[in-house]
């Protein structure tokens, strides 16, 4: 269970009881400035890996680097790394730990609110090949994830507001209490470390009931699948940076609109969605000429099976549904509501 | 538990039974000539990819063209790779399967003994990184293994003579029987089914009770230490192709050396093990210049822990003590004993 308290507290604990045989600590060149000069004083003699922060180095080219770096240190099976940052440096540094010498030791210290309530969470490592997010990675549980709501005062207001969106997701898809509560708060207004404390804990349950995703782990996914796919184009062709969550924000409307199409979800419920989402994200501008390539992304979705695409779509509220069928002519449906 | 049988009996069942979603048979240049042939009929649609033979391309770049080739034809999470090929073949399809879209369902189908004695059972999967073997890799247990003896008699007598090393090594750690019974055949007079169907029962039982080499499962790294040194030497620096098994004899030999100097086996024994690993592989020639290179091999040796190299190494007949501490002294001492 991911640990919600200060670095301080509890990351020499955590050390002592791995006693790893040497250690190294991933960043990258924002977390190196901003969070490492936080965290050093609690380390004990380490290798520092510093990568170039973004999506765009998430690749083969970088994990080349990290796993360099961890053979010129003459790293052994009972070594440690720390992953200090967000998404990136958790899913990649933990895929490079998870297949140096067939696996060592590691833990994620998200610094951001996405990778706190998200992706440092559930054990999906990997890095993105050929446009496709995610692409090639494995499922290999962190041998600890420790969160310090502290770092969240070094982010900027734009990405703060991007991990808000699986905090938004989260209570979509398991808690609709928590639903009518958040969406009468101001983004502000928030007080972090119990948001992050109850989407954290949604997440966990759900990872742990399903941690290879066979089946209801897969309803974490709802808004990804366009989402995603809108992600990957804009990562292809660079107009203006889209954050990861400000395009699940753009994937969990259209996908709260084909849930309703197919009478999963009220009228009302989706003008909730619908409104709460555009009044804290905007709109993410998508032209005619996006909706083909968008829609051709949809088609290397992991969900998918042979050929057809599969969404994880809210069923009421506070539930979600996976394994949904849904056709090309749906999803064009969907991007063409978003866009009128 | 793999399955020893003609591929005719036991692959359609497999197939029929996995129900995938698309199918791809990873081989290389000479399995495309002399194993595809005898396969290709018993499978239904599928997409082959062909990649070029050799340790020297169990790399990243590989991994990518088989990535790539997975990606092209919009391969699902439902689909199934068949890994048809010696140990190369085995480990690197074996990983790229395992990493694709997190994980899809693989098969093994071992065509060199190496391969259907060692490689193919215990899921050690990975590629050679910087030099290093199998430095990058994960464990994941294939879905079947379907070994089919037939292939062998398309190996030239070299290749059979590389892969019975393993079928040695494991009479010496755990059937002090059976290596009384196998050092008095010649090569040429073995039943193939018999012998692999022994060999794999040893590494299958030994693998099960460990399969993530936490203890147990290292004695099966006997003779690996320098073997895999001198192998990784000889990748280096071209002189003359040595393979897997050659190199492991010759690290059998020393380790063994190395297990008496420690009082752990008697000189009969050692004198034994000697005299017919010579009589069967000869000599691998070894300079004096070799030797610093071939110990700095033995750094990166995955059993070691916090810099220093630990054995597994035979401890009576058919026995085996593992994460034995080994000087560099003692192991110059075994390839001087090696050499002379």
């Amino acid at each position: 269970m991911p640990q919600i308290a200060p670095l301080a507290t509890t990351l020499p604990a955590f050390i002592d009881a791995q006693a790893p045989s040497a250690l190294a600590v991933l960043v990258d060149n924002h977390t190196a400035r901003h969070c490492y000069p936080l965290v050093k004083s609690l380390l004990p003699k380490h290798t520092l890996i510093k990568i170039p922060a973004g999506e765009t180095n998430k690749n083969l080219g970088t994990c080349e680097t990290i796993w360099g770096a961890l053979t010129n240190a003459n790293f052994d099976r009972h070594a440690l790394v720390l992953n200090l940052g967000g998404g990136v440096i958790g899913d990649m540094g933990g895929f490079c730990a998870a297949t140096y010498k067939r696996g060592i030791a590691f833990a994620q210290l998200p610094t951001t609110l996405l990778s706190q309530v998200d992706a440092s969470v559930g054990g999906k490592l990997g890095i993105d090949f050929q446009g496709f997010k995610n692409h090639i990675g494995v499922f290999t549980q962190p041998n600890d994830v420790l969160i310090d709501t502290a770092f969240l005062g070094t982010l900027p207001p734009r990405e703060l507001r991007s991990g808000f969106a699986e905090v938004i997701k989260h209570c979509l898809i398991a808690d609709a209490a928590e639903w009518e509560r958040l969406r009468r708060y101001d983004l502000e207004d928030l007080d972090w470390n119990t948001a992050v404390a109850h989407s954290v804990a949604i997440k966990q349950r759900v990872v742990e009931q399903d941690p290879t995703e066979k089946g209801l782990r897969k309803i974490l996914n709802f808004g990804h699948t366009l989402g995603h796919a809108v992600e990957t184009h804009f990562l292809e062709r660079p107009k203006g940076r889209l954050l990861h969550g400000e395009a699940i924000a753009a994937g969990m409307i259209m996908e709260a609109f084909i849930a309703h199409q197919k009478g999963m979800i009220d009228a009302a419920l989706l003008a909730e969605i619908e409104e709460y989402l555009f009044a804290v994200y905007g709109n993410v501008p998508l032209t005619e000429a996006d909706l083909e390539p968008v829609l051709a992304h949809t088609l290397q979705d992991k969900k998918n099976r042979a050929g057809q695409v599969r969404m994880a779509l809210i069923d009421g509220p506070g539930q979600c549904a996976y394994d949904v069928p849904v056709t090309k002519s749906e999803m064009r449906q969907a991007l063409d509501y978003y866009r009128g």
